[in-house]
């Protein structure tokens, strides 16, 4: 009886599964993309602050010091960024704001299946449009979709479109869509163009640039892999200032909570503790792709903090080398993407980590 | 040419403006109901301890810990336990869940208008029952809504309504509706009522016993106000283990951080810091309440920590009283509601804050 009260919407949903979080410390995680580093000191100096000042006032409503903050980094004004409790919050605003029952939604496949779940959230339909094989988009992607079948009862439309999501590097490729055909893509579509950039710091692109003259371009970002702050929940969004008036409408009220302002905001100050935490993260990104095409896997150049592998022929089974890796400790991602395949996302970790990870490789493919 | 890409529901709505929030630190906050004291230290050592630990991984999705210490407080299990990045996540995540396109929801009038918003948000309707002018319910908040008009277009529906909330203690009354009430309330519904317990802690009842028997109910909580941690974002909610199961798929894979889990699981395991605030807050407000009477105001018992004020005669006017309240450093909150009338709401402050209060309320009222 439970049951009979919700959505059936909701009811039909499987939900979203995060990666496996091991209860103890003992396991080397390297499936979630979680950052291997400690975060910038001046960034624990401020939540330490926090706590000699208090948390029983209400935070600031817009996170107000981090919009100055990031503007002053983007050099584009306060009112163009909307702050969110890690930037899944602002993907279920986007969704919520754009997106109605009925309504269509689109985003590329394989990328990241939260967007798929957001749709069905809102009884809304999503459509998946397929990579091509060197990870690149079909034109179908930046355009309208399709006529429907002509129907007396429904009217042919191509004006459900909403919204597109574009993760930009894609997980779990690590590859990268240029900002030219990005500008592109946002300029033929009907609707908002989300490029979800959390990766975008292990980049060295990205498309903030696009937002002055391309008016339905929205970015969203994270704190939680550049910035080493997965445990914090703090992502941004980068948008026209008139799309984060409506944007503001649909958030809770008070969705960044004091502490994750304060910390945030000493993080993103802190330039140069990201310059050099970025180039060990590409270091070691190099040193882990190298030594995976040398043992016979297909690995795109990634240009965020993982790679995709995929072994050259079926000898190998990815699954099977993912629970060998989980049994001594090593977690990485298995992912099976229907009517594409399969592979292991490998996050970036440490030098250390990332060594005797491909030791256990080397151990199951017999060399 | 912005605004033709935002769904029309969020592009109607006004959206929810919260109390006041000064910029500098110079006025005393009397107006969104915040613990006027600093929440017990176990708190604040599990902040640094976090900060030690580091905020590089993501956090445990469901908050575990806290569910396991809140279940043992309540003598209910975890799994009846979900928590949020404050109620206000919380109840977003009970209307997406329940609330369709086109569905009612049901509130009571004078209460808090978020409910509406978020009936909004969803492109659903509300209904707002009037509170009789004793802060009573009147019969029909327990029931069905009455059969619509029938239509050759549209068939009669009396099963539109999917979800009823009520805040008990209410806001801005402070009043109370016994757990006995509640009960039979909850039984005559055909859909789940949320009875939103934002204060109860100040209230010496609750209705969690009603949740074994009550399959329906839902009782959500914070830790804003009675554990003094408005600036942590914290709530939670427990209803029967399928619904949780539901509400799970709703919400944001990680929506409380590492911090908050530490911080709101040491504030809910020290009942004595909690039982030492509420007896200093408890005594304010019957002085408030008291004076207030004195002074010629009307106020009804309050089982929250602040105090609703309306003038027995209409030679007051409560706005021009905010205003000078206002004026020198103190902010209450002005509240109007069409058909109703206005009033003024005053957080219990300390009793150094109450008494300049009142005070300035003397002064203004040329006693």
């Amino acid at each position: 009886m439970y049951r009979s009260y919700v959505r059936p919407e909701i009811l039909a949903m499987g939900g979203y599964v995060p990666g496996e979080q091991p209860k103890g410390n003992e396991a080397v995680k390297l499936n979630t993309n979680e950052n291997p580093y400690r975060a910038s000191e001046k960034v624990y100096d401020a939540i330490r602050q926090v706590a000699v000042q208090g948390l029983s006032r209400y935070p600031n409503a817009v996170a107000q010091p981090f919009r100055e903050a990031a503007a002053e980094l983007f050099g584009i004004t306060p009112d163009m960024i909307l702050c969110g409790n890690g930037s899944d919050d602002l993907l279920t605003i986007l969704t919520r704001t754009f997106v109605g029952s009925g309504e269509l939604l689109r985003l590329p496949y394989p990328s990241y299946i939260l967007y798929k779940s957001l749709a069905e959230i809102q009884g809304a339909e999503s459509e998946e449009v397929r990579f091509n094989a060197d990870w690149s988009l079909p034109d179908y992607f930046g355009q309208k979709p399709v006529a429907e079948t002509a129907c007396h009862l429904r009217p042919v439309k191509t004006d459900r479109l909403k919204l597109v999501y574009l993760p930009n590097p894609n997980s779990p490729s690590g590859t990268l869509i240029p900002p030219e055909r990005i500008a592109q893509i946002a300029q033929s579509l009907p609707c908002p163009l989300v490029v979800d950039e959390a990766y975008a710091d292990f980049a060295g692109t990205h498309c903030v640039s696009l937002l002055e003259t391309i008016p339905n371009l929205i970015i969203t970002r994270t704190m939680s892999k550049s910035y080493a702050l997965a445990g914090l929940r703090f992502g941004f969004l980068m948008a026209h200032p008139e799309l984060v008036e409506q944007l503001v409408k649909v958030k809770d009220s008070y969705n960044c909570d004091a502490i994750a302002i304060a910390a945030a905001t000493a993080a993103i100050k802190d330039q140069d503790w990201l310059c050099e935490n970025k180039a060990k993260i590409l270091a070691t990104r190099t040193r882990l792709r190298d030594r995976m095409r040398e043992l016979g896997f297909l690995v795109p150049d990634s240009f965020a903090n993982f790679t995709w592998n995929v072994y050259r022929d079926e000898s190998v089974s990815p699954r099977q080398l993912y629970l060998h890796l989980k049994e001594h400790g090593y977690l990485v991602r298995y992912m099976s993407y229907a009517g594409w395949g399969d592979g292991l996302r490998i996050s970036v970790g440490t030098d250390e980590q990332i060594d005797n990870c491909l030791n256990l490789i080397e151990r199951f493919l017999g060399r």
